[in-house]
């Protein structure tokens, strides 16, 4: 794993808090997604070498809802970017952690992505992502 | 604010947890720092230009034990590095974020730290650090 890609921080409202956002880091996000077979739409901020992601539902039984309603608004997932994401998860499976995908996913930003169970990681729901080379 | 310094994770039992994400990252924790003031101890993994740190509560009244409470092991919160966290604090205090420390605080990691109120920023608690200089 090569560095934070990005923190997913799930909101009920993505206008309101791409406001409040913007205000926090002293700058706008810079683009909007939607991701329709997880039901929610992002924005992304950059920092650096680092995004911010947020989430919000748009469907009552997208993850992100479910989320809210069972812990409140706040940081959902960490993304951690890799080099080869199908070897990776074959060495976290190796190491007896639990993956959500067994096979990588298309997700927002170009990505390909595979979440792993927090049951197996202390509670901490963890996304890897490698970027889709085209 | 120029990056994600790190991301704090509450853990029960560090030394298990070291062993678990020592597992997921593929490299080993490179330190250990007791802070005594909040009551924790707490260890630190690196990942290119982030850092995750593993906190555990080492009293029955600190903030990690209370957080472990009311929500479980997982992510506590999100420490963003600043240049310099006075400047940092005014201008947030300036767009109607609610500091729970007005004056920067000496943090695990030589670092000066600040948090924001989670009441004021989507339920994320948030923490400003800047290196100290010696």
């Amino acid at each position: 794993m090569k560095k934070i890609e990005h923190i997913g921080i799930a909101v009920k409202d993505i206008e309101a808090s791409n406001d409040l956002f913007a205000a926090l880091f002293g700058t706008k996000h810079y683009k909007t997604e939607a991701v329709e077979s997880e039901g929610v739409i992002t924005s992304f901020f950059e920092m650096g070498p680092n995004k911010i992601e947020l989430l919000q539902a748009t469907t009552a039984d997208s993850p992100i809802a479910k989320f809210i309603e069972r812990k409140g608004e706040g940081i959902h997932h960490i993304a951690f970017a890799v080099g080869d994401i199908e070897k990776e998860i074959e060495r976290l499976k190796g190491e007896g952690f639990k993956m959500i995908h067994e096979k990588p996913k298309r997700g927002a930003d170009n990505k390909l992505i595979a979440f792993l169970h927090p049951k197996s990681t202390n509670g901490v729901l963890i996304e890897l992502c490698q970027d889709i080379k085209e």
